[in-house]
C-alpha cells in the first residue's frame, strides 16, 4: 500500500481529532480517570486491530494511552494506518 | 520507600531474570508468538498490577512486551519494583 505524501498525512490528520504527526507515524495520547478504564480501552483497541489485522504500538503509562501508527511494511503512514486511526476514535467516542 | 543504591541494583539484577536496568527504571522485554498471546500477557499483568497498587509501564509493539518499572515517587527504583519484577517472571513463567 502506498505511503501517503506529507501533504496526505495533514489532510488526514484535519479530520482524525486528537491525532498528529510523530516523525513517521501518526499518534495520539489517550487519557483516562485510571488504570482499570486504561486497560479496558486498549482491550477493546486490541480486538479491533486483531479483525483489521492492523496493530497500533500500544504505551500504557497508568491512566494514558499512547496508540501509534505506521505501515511497518511501507514504511510510513497508508491509508490503512487512516483508517485504524478512525475506528480508534469510533471506540473512544 | 528508599531508593536502592546501584550496587543494590545490581544485587536484585542477578536474580531477576531477563531484567536489565534502562536509566532510572528497571525493564524486561517479553516475547510471544503472536499479539494475542502478548494481550493475554499483558492482562495478567494488569490484574497483578492492580491488586499490588504498582504499575509498570507497557509498551505493546505486535508480539513483543515491554515491561518497565521505577518508583516515581522515590524517584528510582525500590523494593516495591524488585517485588513486582518477581510477580511478573512468575506470571511470565
Amino acid at each position: 500500500m502506498a505511503v501517503l505524501t506529507d501533504s496526505e498525512v495533514q489532510q488526514a490528520l484535519a479530520s482524525l481529532s486528537g491525532w498528529q504527526r510523530n516523525g513517521k507515524a501518526i499518534q495520539r495520547i489517550f487519557e483516562f480517570p485510571d488504570f482499570k478504564a486504561a486497560m479496558e480501552f486498549v482491550n477493546k483497541i486490541a480486538d479491533a486491530a486483531e479483525q483489521a489485522n492492523h496493530h497500533p504500538d500500544i504505551d500504557i503509562r497508568y491512566n494514558k494511552v499512547t496508540m501509534a501508527l505506521i505501515s511497518h511494511d511501507s514504511g510510513g503512514v497508508t491509508q490503512r494506518d487512516v483508517r485504524m486511526a478512525e475506528r480508534i476514535n469510533q471506540i473512544a467516542g
